[in-house]
C-alpha cells in the first residue's frame, strides 16, 4: 500500500512568509492617485490597515518572519495534508503523477483563514477593537470571523444582500464564531442607507459591501478593514501553502513540472505558486505554473494589462493589473470567489513577464471535473476548487497523448460542504455555458478612462 | 510551542477490529424470533446481509483482519487526527487534560464511512450489485454512497421524505457520489405504495424508510441491505477510532482517565470506548467509560433492559436492549442520529454489568458546549458530536472544583457543516428544552408485551 498523504509535524510549519516581489526581475509598477495620476504611497493606507500590514505592502524583504502566535494557531490545522491523487489518476488512466494541497481542513474550509489570522493578529498588535470587511458567499467572512475569535476581536462582516439570504449557513457560521453579519446595503453605514434609499429592495453588490466596510473602518481610529485577497501581503501570507508543499514534496523525493491553481484576486494562485516561482528564480527550475480561471470572467487569458480600479465604485488607487474593466459584471455562476474583474498586481506583472501562464475554463467542463475527483478521491471541491482539477485533468490527458509522465500539483483550496446547491443545479441541468464575446470584453475595456501602460 | 495535533502514518492504520465480546464476562443474550421467542441462528441474516458480515456478527474471535483493500480506501483520510484540546482547556479554564479524536475528516463528514467502508467490501467480494439502506438526516446514507462508488456498487437509500424535502444538500452528496436517492415513503417498493396510499402527504419515518430498504433487498439476490449503528459488525468496524487514539496517546505519553462520546445506536461510543475497554479487561486499567445521550431519548439512563425490537415496525428479531420501547417518538432535536429508542446488544449488556456509564444532557446544554467548543476549537461540531462535548465539561469542571487534573478524552464525530440550521435555530432562540416525565416513558415501555430479562 503507497501513502495517500504526506504529512508534516507542527514544528515544520514554515517559519517566514516569502515575498517574491524581492526575486521579482520587473517590479510591479506603483498604484497612482485616481486625481492626479501621481504615484502614491504606503501612507495612503494608513487609515485603513494597520501600520504592520502596510509595511508588509511594500517591503523589499524577501522572508517576513511569521508571529509564533500566528503559527501556533495556524496550527489548530496546518501543516495541510499533501495527497498523492491515486483514485484521480486511475479515472483518468494518465500516467501523469499528480498530487494535491488540500486547504479545505482549515475551521472555515478554505485556504482564506491564512491571511485572516495574521491579518487579525497585526491588527491586535496595535490595539485594534474592531474589523470590517465584505463578504460575497461567505468563505472570506468566515475565515475572518474566526480569526478574530482568536484574538479578542470584533468582526463585522458586510455581506452581499442576495448572499445573506441565499446563504443562510455561511452566515450562520459567521455568527458561530461571534461575528456581526450584515446585510449589505445596511442601515449601519451612510452609503449603506444612501442605497437603500434609491431602492429599498436592492440584493447588494460587493461594491457596494466594500464600500460599507470601508466607511466604517476610516470613520473610526479602533476600528480598521480586511481584505482577502488581491493585495500583496495577503498574497504573502498565503505563502505558507506552496512552502509546505515543497517540502513535502522533498519527502516524496519530488518535484512538480506543472503547479495550478484556480484564479479570483490571485491570493490562492499566489499562495502555492510563489514558493515555486522561487525555486525557476533560484535555481533556474523550469516549473510551469498555471492560473485556473473562469470563461465567464477570462482577465488573465482575455483582459487588458492597464491601470484600474481594485473595487467597483472606483474608491481605490489606480492598480497595474489585468482587468476586464472594473464595471464588468461577471456571470452569476457558484464559485464567486473567482468573480472578480481584474488580477492583484503582482501576478498581473508575473502573466504580463511570461512567468507564469492562464487558462480559462467553462462553468460546465469544471463541474465535471469536480464530479470525477469526488467520485475519484471522495472529497467534493468547492466550486473555486474544480477550476484547477480542470486545468489538470486537460494536462494529464496532454500527458496521455503525448506519452509522457509529468509530475503535476494543483491546489485543492477549499471543500464543497457550503455549496451542494451548485452542484443539486448541475445534477439538474441548470447550469449553462457563459460564453464572451469579443464584442462585450471590449465593450467594457472601451468604458474604462484610466492609464494604460 | 505544544503540538495540537498527534499524527499517525498510513502504516499505522491498525490491521485489525477488536471484538469486545471475546473479553465481555457476560455475553450478550441470544436475538429470539418474535413469533416462537426462540433463540435464532445468524442463518435469519442470510437474505439482508452478506455471509462474511453475519459471522462477523457472531464470531468469537477477538481480533479479525481488515482486508487491505478497506484499509487502503481507509487511508484516503485515516488515520484521523488526534488533538490536545489546548483551546478549550483555557476557556474552561481546568486542570483537566482535554484530547479529542477528530472523525470530521472522512469525505462524508463523520465516522459513519469506517464500517460503509468495510460493508460495500463484503458485499463486493460476494458479487453483491446493489446495496439499499435508510437514513434519516444523511449521514449514514451519504457515507454508504461513497463508499459503493468506490466498489462500483450501486447504492439505493430511502430518505425520509421529510428529510429529503428539508435536507437537500445531503441528497445532493448522495447524488455525486453517484447514490440514487428515494424519499421515503417512495413508489419504489410495495410497502412505500401502501403508505402513500394511505397518506399520500406523509413525512415518513425511519421506520417506514427501513421496511422499503429491506423489502428492496428480500426481493432480489444481487442486492443486499446495510445498517448504519446497532449490529455487532458494524461495532467492530468503528473499533478502528479508539484503537489508533490508543496509540497516539502512546506517542504523546498519556492514557486517559475517562473517554467519552456521543450515543445513538452505539456504534459512535463502541468504536471510541470499546479498545479502551480492552485495557480495562487485560490490563486491570480503571478507565471511565461515559456514553452521552440526549435527555429526551434516555434508554440509556432512563430505559428498561428487557427485549425490544430493533425496529418500530417489529419486523427485526427480539434483542436485549435498553429501550424506551420501540413506538417510542423522540422529540424532533438536531441530533438526528441520537433519535433511536434503544441501545445495541453489546453495549446494553455493558450497561447492565456496570463496565461502562451513561449520561443525559438537555438541548439547551449541549448547544452552548457546542458554541464554546467552535470558539475555542475552530471546528463547529456535529449537534450529536455536542452531546459528548456537554459531558467534557462536566468531568473538567468537576476536575476544577476538586483540584484534581484527569485526562479526558472523547470523539469529535464529526463537523456540523450540514447542520447549520441547528445553530441558527439556536441563535434565534428557537431551542428548547425537552423534559421527559416519568409518566411518560412509563407509558411508552408499557405498551410493550416483549419478553421482559
Amino acid at each position: 500500500m503507497n501513502n495517500r498523504k504526506i504529512l508534516l509535524n507542527e514544528n515544520e510549519i514554515p517559519e517566514n512568509w516569502y515575498n517574491i516581489i524581492a526575486d521579482m526581475p520587473n517590479k510591479p509598477l506603483p498604484p497612482l492617485h485616481p486625481g492626479t495620476l501621481e504615484p502614491i504611497g504606503p501612507e495612503a493606507l494608513a487609515p485603513l490597515f494597520p501600520m504592520e500590514l502596510i509595511k508588509q505592502e511594500v517591503t523589499p524583504d524577501k522572508w517576513v518572519p511569521i508571529p509564533d502566535e500566528v503559527r501556533n494557531i495556524y496550527s489548530l490545522w496546518r501543516p495541510t495534508p499533501l495527497y498523492r491523487a491515486y483514485g484521480l489518476e486511475k479515472a483518468l488512466d494518465t500516467n501523469a503523477k499528480i498530487y494535491y494541497k488540500y486547504e479545505g481542513v482549515s475551521p472555515s474550509g478554505s485556504h482564506k483563514p491564512n491571511t485572516a489570522v495574521a491579518q487579525a493578529y497585526y491588527n491586535k498588535q496595535e490595539g485594534i477593537k474592531t474589523i470590517t470587511t465584505e463578504t460575497g458567499a461567505g468563505q472570506w467572512g468566515s475565515a475572518l470571523a474566526f480569526a478574530c475569535k482568536h484574538f479578542g476581536i470584533n468582526c463585522e462582516v458586510y455581506m452581499v444582500k442576495l448572499s445573506y439570504e441565499h446563504k443562510p449557513y455561511r452566515k450562520t457560521m459567521m455568527n458561530t464564531w461571534g461575528a456581526k453579519v450584515f446585510p449589505s446595503p445596511s442601515e449601519a453605514t451612510e452609503i449603506g442607507k444612501k442605497f437603500l434609499q434609491e431602492d429599498p429592495n436592492t440584493s447588494g453588490s460587493l461594491g457596494i459591501a466594500i464600500s460599507e466596510a470601508i466607511e466604517r473602518a476610516a470613520s473610526d481610529d479602533s476600528t480598521k478593514y480586511a481584505l482577502g485577497s488581491v493585495l500583496n501581503h495577503v498574497k504573502l501570507h498565503q505563502t505558507i501553502v506552496g512552502q509546505e508543499a515543497i517540502k513535502q514534496l522533498e519527502k516524496a523525493g519530488d518535484l512538480p513540472d506543472i503547479v495550478v491553481a484556480p484564479f479570483g484576486g490571485g491570493s490562492n494562485f499566489a499562495g502555492l505558486a510563489f514558493p515555486f516561482l522561487r525555486l525557476n528564480f533560484e535555481e533556474g527550475k523550469k516549473i510551469r505554473c498555471i492560473a485556473s480561471e473562469p470563461a465567464s470572467c477570462p482577465k488573465l487569458t482575455r483582459g487588458e494589462f492597464r491601470y484600474d480600479f481594485g473595487d467597483t465604485g472606483g474608491m481605490t488607487p489606480l492598480l497595474p493589473m489585468y482587468t476586464l474593466g472594473h464595471n464588468f459584471v461577471p456571470a452569476p455562476i457558484h464559485a464567486g470567489g473567482l468573480r472578480y474583474h481584474g488580477a492583484g498586481v503582482i501576478v498581473s506583472q508575473l502573466l504580463k513577464d511570461k512567468l507564469i501562464e492562464a487558462v480559462a475554463h467553462d462553468n460546465l467542463e469544471v463541474f465535471e471535473a469536480g464530479v470525477t475527483f469526488a467520485q475519484a478521491e471522495g472529497i467534493i471541491p468547492a466550486p473555486e476548487a474544480t477550476h484547477g482539477i480542470a486545468t489538470v485533468i486537460r494536462e494529464a490527458q496532454k500527458c496521455k497523448e503525448e506519452g509522457v509522465s509529468k509530475t503535476i500539483l494543483f491546489n485543492l483550496c477549499g471543500h464543497g460542504n457550503f455549496d451542494m446547491k451548485a452542484y443539486e443545479d448541475y445534477f439538474a441541468g441548470k447550469i449553462q455555458k457563459h460564453e464572451l464575446s469579443e464584442a462585450e470584453i471590449k465593450a467594457s475595456l472601451a468604458k474604462l478612462n484610466t492609464p494604460t501602460i
